[in-house]
C-alpha cells in the first residue's frame, strides 16, 4: 500500500523546515492549490536503565500544538525529548526532514507508540506528506492517512488518538508549560511568518539554545555547520571538510613537531588474531566489551574470529621483541595515523564518543626510565600546544590518579579541559608512561650496554610509552567556543579564516559599481592569499548578503569583510569579528596587515576568554561542605588530597545525587565527581604542610593538590 | 614435553644466520663449549590448482647438504621451493629464525611432511636449537630430538627419515644439480666462514638473485631493506617507516594537487550496513566475495551483520543524494584517504594483493559529461606524474575495453606498468567515468540550471566520477627499480637522499684525523639539509664502513658520500650513486650544489632506463603468429584490435598456456594475455584504415591500437 502511495510523489527542492517545504511545493507544478502541511515528531521518553525506550510518533495537523510534557503526563511517560537523528534513522531508516506516516511499516509499527492527531481524520485536506523524503511530497486526505495507520494495526498494537486541544486546555489550567516545551520543538512549531523574519533563519539558525539544550545544542551546530553528518551505521558519523581540514591542521602541526623528536610514521594493520589479542588478558579486559569480531570473510565462515584493534599494542609489540636486538636499536619511536574501533553500548556523542574515530597512536621504546620519562612530558607538552595555541582551548596538566591511570601502565600524564556550559571537565589528552610491563609481557629486551659482557652481562626489558590524541579535539573546541549562532573557530585552524561578502548593492546601485564591488571583493581575497592568509570571496549568485552574513557566522569564520560601494567611496572594508561581533573599518592600504593583526588578537582574545572562564572555575575546597555545591554551581575543585582510592570511590558516591537545577539528559555521563589530576603545577596553591593539611573528604593527611570534577 | 625443554633456554642476542646465531651463542654463559647447530628449513611444494600443498619440514645437521631438488625427487614433490614467511607462521607460528623440532606439536605434525636428517640420531652432539625463538636456544642430543618428534607420532602421520649422503650421491651421478638449488637455501648452507668474506653479508645481501625467483627476490628485498614485515594475520602486511614514508611523499603530492583543483578531503565510516551495500547488488557483485563481515561485538552477536568498505561507493553516494540539492551545489569533489578491506583467498603478495591496503579515494559529482570527463583525465595526469616524476615509473596512459572497465562505470582510464623482469603489465592506476549510472541508483538530481521553470523545469542526474590510487605504487617501484643488492630509490620520494659515510680510518690514523673525520660528515650533512636535501651522517659506533656501505645500499639510498683523511686532505667527498655504483670525487667547495644536480641526474636517469627498457618490450604484432612468442619473450603487444569482446577471450585462451622458459609460479597471475588499454597517444601507430586494416587475431576490422599482456 505504501508504495502505490509512494508512487504518486512530486519531486520537489528538499525543505528542512514547513516554511522551506511550502515554497518548495509552491514553487511545483502539479501540486493542489490548497493545502496543510503534515507535521510529524519522534520523541523518545526517558526510561530505567536497562529497559528499552519505545519512540512515540506524533502525527498531527501542522497548527496543532502537541505539547510534549503535557502529551508524556497522558501518556504516562517521562521527559519526552525529540529522538537523535541517529534513533530516526535506526527506526524509520529516514531523518527528521522526511519522516512521515509512511516511514511506518510493518515492521517498526509493532516497535513504537504511535499518536495521532483527533482533528485530522475529519480535516478537508488535503495534506502534505512527506514520501520518506525531504524532495518528495505525496498529498493525502486526512481519510487516508488514518487508513493507512489503521491497516498496520496488529491485535497488540494501535493507534492512540489525542485530542491535542483539549490537553492544551487541561495543561493551562494546571501550569505555565512555556519552559517545558523542548527548544527544538519550538522552532519546528514556529510558523512560516515568524520564520521570515530573519532572512534564512530557518535554514541555518542553530536552532536549539547552548544554555538550555546543551546536548541538543551540540548536536545541531554540528550538522547545521557542515562539519558532521549522521551515518546509517549507529554510532558511526561522516566527517564532512569543514571539520576534516581542522583535523588536517591539527595532524598538520604535530606530525611535523614530533618528526623533529625523531618519531617516524609506520602503519600497522586493522586486524589482530584472537590468538594474539587475547594473549594479553589483563591489559585486554578493559577493551573486551568493546571489540568488533570478524567472523566470515564473503560467504565463507573464518576459522577463527578476527578482531579490529581498539588500540594497538598487541599488534605491535610482539614486532617491537622482534625488531629491537640492542640497545642501538632505541630509542624506536612509531606513531601512526589511523583509526580505531570501539564498539560502545553506551549513547554515542559525535567526536566525544563513537564507535570509530581517528586518532594518532606513538608508541615508544627506551633503554632508561628516565628517558621514557623526559618524552611523556614532551609529548604532553605538544599536546598542550594542540589546544592552547592550535584550538584556544585551555588545558591543565596533570598526572592521574592510580584509579584512573591507563590499564597496565605506570603512570598516566593527562591534559584536563572544561565546558563550562555544563560545570563538567573532559580528558582532553593523555601520554603515558608504561614502564617495563608490556616489555616483560612481551619480552621486549636488549643486554645492558653498561654492565660489561660475559659473567657481568645483564638483560634490561625496555621501558616503554604510548599516547595519543583524537577527533575528540574537535568536539571539545566546538563545546568551548561555539555560541547560538553557531560555531566559532580559532583562525589558526580554520580553513577559512576570511570571507569576503559584497554588500550593499541595491536598485539604486550603477551598473559599474555592480560591477565593481565583487571584483574588489575578489581582488582583496587574492590579495590576502598572497600574504598567506586563507580568504575567500563569497559572490555566489542567488543569495542575499544577509544570508551569507548567517551562513559564515553559523561555519565559525573568524572575520566577515564587507565591501559595498559606500566602503569602495571611502576606499575600506569592514571588518566583523565572529568572536565578538565588533565591527571595524579597516583602510584598503592597509587591509593586510590589519587583517593578519586582527586574526592574531581573535586568536589570543578567544585563548584568554576560554582562560578566564576556566580560572573561575577552578575553586579551592578546603571543607566537604563546600563540595557538591561547588560541583552544583558549575565549577571544579581543586583540594588537598590523601590520595587513598577508597576516599576517591566514596567521592564520587557522595557527590552523585542528581544535582538541583541541572537537566538530567541520558547522553551526559554520571554525577559523581571523578579525580581528574594532580596538576603538575602545585605551586599556584597553597603550601601542604605534611601532618597538618587534611583531606577534606576524609580527614587523612593530604599529600598533593588534586583536580576534581564531574566530567564527560 | 616441549614446554619442559623450552624451560632450559638460553636467551641470547637475535641471530638471522648460522653464523650469528652461532656468534650469539658463543658470547652467551652457560653454552656448551662445542656443539652443533641444528638445521630447520621448510619447502612447500607444487601442486594441482585444487590440492592445498603440504608443507615439507627438514630437520638436519648443518653440515648436511639438503638438496631440495633430489629430495623433492626423492618424496615425488614437484619444485619444493623454501616457504613464506606467511606460511610459516600460518603453520608454526615462528618466523624462518625461530623455527626448529619444537615448532612442531600435536596439532600441527598432522598437517606437514616431517623429514630427518638420517644422520642426526647418531650424532655425538650436542645440537643447538632454536626454542622457537631466534633470540633464545635450548641444547639437546640427537636422540632427544628424535624421540621428541617420535612423541608427536600418530597412526596416519610418521617421521621420514632420509639419508642425504646417500642421495647426493644419486644426484651427483645423475645431472649437475647446482641450479636447481633454490638461492635462498644456498645462502642458508653457506658456511660461517664463507659467510665472513664479505664483511656483514648474511645479514644484508637480498639473498636471492631477481633474474631468478622474482617473487622470492621481492618478498626478500622488502624485508631485508626494511619496508615490510610479515604479520600474524595472513594477506596483512606492517608498513615500516622505510616504506611508509614514501607513501607520505605520495600523499603529501597528490594531496596539494588536488586542494588546488578545489577538491576537499573527508572522513566517511568503515563500516556499511548490510541493508545499504546489498541495496547496491550489480555494484557490490563484484566485491561481495571479499567482504569482511562483523557479526559480534564484545559477545553481542549484532542483530545485522555490517561489512567493512571494499570501497566506498554505497558508504557516500546516498549521502550525495542529500547534500547535492541544487547545481550550485555542484561540483562536489571528495577525497579521503583510507584503507580498505578486501578479504582476498588467493595468494596474497605485499603492496599488490593484501588484505588491507591504503588508499586514495576521490568521488565527485558534476553537472555535465563534459565537466566529468575532463577531470577523469586531469586525475589520471596527476597519477601518471606520480608515477613518472615522483617514482621514475614509466606508464602508458590509455583506457580499459569494456570488458575491463569498472563494473557500472561509464568508462575507466588506466595507467599502464611494466615489470621486466616478468614481461608483464601492471594496472598502476585508475579514474573512472561513472556516467549516471550511480545518480540513477542513488537518485542524485538536480534541476537543470539552463531548462527554465515551471513547464520547461527538467531534472538531470548528476555525471560522478571516482577515482583511486593506492600502495600498490611502492610494490610497482621496487619491482621496477630494486636490483640484487637491494633497494633503488628515486630521489624525489627517498625519505634519506644523501647518506654520508666515514671512512679510511685505520690503526695509523691520527687522533686528531680520527675525531675530524666524523666531524666533517656531519657538518656536510648540516650544510646539505640546510639546502633542503635529505641527508644524514651515519656516525654509528661498532659498525664498519662496509656494513655501512651495505646496508644504505640495501634500503636504496640514491646517493653515497664517503669522508676519509685522504678525501679531506684534498678538501673533496667520493659520491657513489645508488643506481648505477659510479663513484665521482666532488669538490667540498661545490659539494650542495652538485649533489642537488646529481639528484637530479639519477632522478631522470632511473627514469629515462626503465622508459627505454618498457619501450623496447613493447612490440607492434599484426600477425598472430607473433603474437604469443612475443609475449613468451617478456615483451607486451601493441596491435590493430577489432575491439570484438568475444576476441578478448578468444586472445585470453590462445595465449594461455604455459609458456616455454617461464618458471611457472602459483604466486604469479595467469598466463593468458589480457587487454590492458587503448593507449591515448594513437598517432605513435601506424593509422588504422578503416575496412582495410584487420585484428590479427579474427580478422576482423581493426577500429584502434590496443595494448595486450600478461599482467598482474
Amino acid at each position: 500500500m505504501a508504495q502505490s502511495i509512494l508512487s504518486r510523489a512530486h519531486a520537489h527542492s528538499p525543505s528542512t523546515s514547513p516554511a522551506t517545504w511550502r515554497e518548495a511545493l509552491e514553487a511545483t507544478k502539479g501540486v493542489p492549490d490548497s493545502f496543510e502541511l503534515l507535521k510529524v515528531l519522534v520523541f523518545k521518553p526517558r526510561t530505567a536503565k536497562n529497559v528499552a525506550p519505545v519512540p512515540v510518533i506524533v502525527i498531527a495537523r501542522e497548527e496543532t500544538e502537541t505539547n510534549s510534557t503535557a502529551l508524556g503526563k497522558k501518556l504516562n511517560l517521562k521527559e519526552m525529548r525529540l529522538a537523535t537523528e541517529d534513533l530516526l534513522v535506526e527506526v524509520f531508516g529516514v531523518n527528521k526532514d522526511g519522516i512521515s506516516p509512511l516511514s511506518l511499516t510493518a515492521e517498526n509499527f509493532p516497535k513504537v507508540l504511535t499518536v495521532l492527531d483527533g482533528s485530522l481524520a475529519s480535516a478537508a485536506g488535503p495534506f502534505a506528506v512527506h514520501a520518506n523524503s525531504d524532495k518528495e511530497t505525496v498529498f493525502l486526505h486526512g481519510q487516508e492517512i488514518v487508513g493507512y495507520l489503521r491497516s498496520l494495526e496488529v491485535t497488540d498494537t494501535k493507534i492512540t488518538e489525542v485530542d491535542f486541544v483539549a490537553l492544551k486546555a487541561d495543561a493551562t489550567a494546571n501550569a505555565p508549560l512555556k519552559d517545558a516545551i523542548p527548544a527544538q520543538a519550538k522552532t519546528a512549531t514556529t510558523s512560516r511568518k515568524e520564520d521570515a523574519k530573519i532572512e534564512g533563519a530557518v535554514q541555518i539558525a542553530v536552532g536549539i539554545q547552548k544554555e538550555l539544550d546543551f546536548p541538543g545544542w551540540y548536536t545541531n551546530v554540528l550538522i547545521k555547520s557542515d562539519m558532521l553528518d549522521y551515518y546509517s551505521v549507529s554510532g558511526c558519523y561522516i566527517l564532512k571538510p569543514w571539520s576534516y581540514s581542522i583535523w588536517e591542521a591539527i595532524q598538520q602541526w604535530f606530525d611535523g613537531e614530533i618528526k623533529e623528536m625523531g618519531v617516524e610514521n609506520a602503519y600497522f594493520p586493522l586486524f589482530v588474531s584472537a590468538k594474539v589479542l587475547e594473549k594479553e588478558k589483563d591489559h585486554v579486559e578493559g577493551f573486551a566489551p568493546e571489540v568488533a569480531w570478524v567472523t566470515r570473510a564473503g560467504n565463507t565462515e573464518l576459522e577463527e574470529p578476527i578482531a579490529i584493534r581498539p588500540t594497538s599494542e598487541t599488534v605491535m609489540y610482539p614486532y617491537y621483541a622482534k625488531w629491537i636486538q640492542s640497545h642501538r636499536d632505541l630509542p624506536l619511536r612509531l606513531n601512526q595515523w589511523n583509526s580505531v574501533v570501539r564498539w560502545e553500548f553506551k549513547n554515542p556523542q559525535p567526536f566525544l564518543r563513537t564507535r570509530e574515530f581517528l586518532w594518532q597512536e606513538g608508541h615508544t621504546a627506551h633503554l632508561t626510565k628516565e628517558g621514557a620519562g623526559e618524552e611523556v612530558l614532551q609529548i604532553l607538552e605538544l599536546y598542550r600546544r594542540v589546544y592552547e595555541e592550535l584550538l584556544a582551548v585551555p588545558v591543565i596538566p596533570g598526572i592521574k590518579s592510580e584509579k584512573e591511570k591507563f590499564a597496565g601502565g605506570l603512570y598516566t600524564t593527562t591534559l584536563e579541559g572544561f565546558i563550562s556550559t555544563t560545570g563538567r571537565g573532559i580528558q582532553a589528552a593523555t601520554s603515558h608512561c608504561l614502564g617495563q610491563n608490556f616489555s616483560k609481557m612481551f619480552n621486549i629486551v636488549v643486554e645492558d650496554p653498561n654492565a660489561g659482557t660475559g659473567e657481568n652481562a645483564s638483560k634490561i626489558f625496555v621501558w616503554q610509552n604510548s599516547w595519543g590524541l583524537s577527533t575528540r579535539t574537535i568536539g571539545v573546541m566546538v563545546m568551548v567556543h561555539g555560541d547560538n549562532q553557531g560555531l566559532v573557530l580559532p583562525p589558526r585552524v580554520a580553513s577559512i579564516q576570511v570571507i569576503i561578502v559584497p554588500c550593499g548593492v541595491n536598485a539604486k546601485t550603477s551598473d559599474e559599481m555592480r560591477k565593481r564591488v565583487p571584483e574588489e571583493c575578489d581582488a582583496l581575497a587574492k590579495k590576502l592569499k598572497k600574504a598567506g592568509i586563507k580568504a575567500k570571496a563569497d559572490l555566489r549568485d542567488g543569495y542575499t548578503p544577509g544570508y551569507k552574513f548567517n551562513d559564515w557566522e553559523l561555519k565559525g569564520v573568524p572575520i566577515r569583510l564587507e565591501i559595498g560601494p559606500a566602503d569602495l567611496e571611502k576606499q575600506q572594508t569592514v571588518a566583523v569579528r565572529r568572536d565578538t561581533g565588533a565591527k571595524t573599518p579597516l583602510k584598503m592600504a592597509t587591509a593586510v596587515e590589519d587583517v593578519k593583526q586582527l586574526l592574531e588578537t581573535i586568536q589570543s582574545d578567544m585563548y584568554n576568554k576560554a582562560k578566564a572562564t576556566y580560572n573561575s572555575r577552578v575553586k579551592i575546597v578546603t571543607e566537604w561542605k563546600d563540595f557538591v555545591p561547588t560541583l552544583d554551581s558549575k565549577c571544579v575543585v581543586i583540594m588537598p588530597w590523601c590520595e587513598i582510592e577508597a576516599c576517591e570511590d566514596d567521592i564520587k558516591e557522595r557527590s552523585g545525587r542528581v544535582p538541583a537545577g541541572e537537566q538530567v539528559d541520558e547522553r551526559a555521563p554520571s554525577a559523581g565527581a571523578k579525580s581528574l589530576a594532580f596538576p603538575l603545577d602545585q605551586t599556584k596553591y597553597p603550601k601542604i604542610e605534611h601532618g597538618k593539611t587534611k583531606c577534606p573528604a576524609c580527614g587523612e593527611n593530604a599529600k598533593r593538590w588534586m583536580l576534581f570534577g564531574r566530567s564527560y
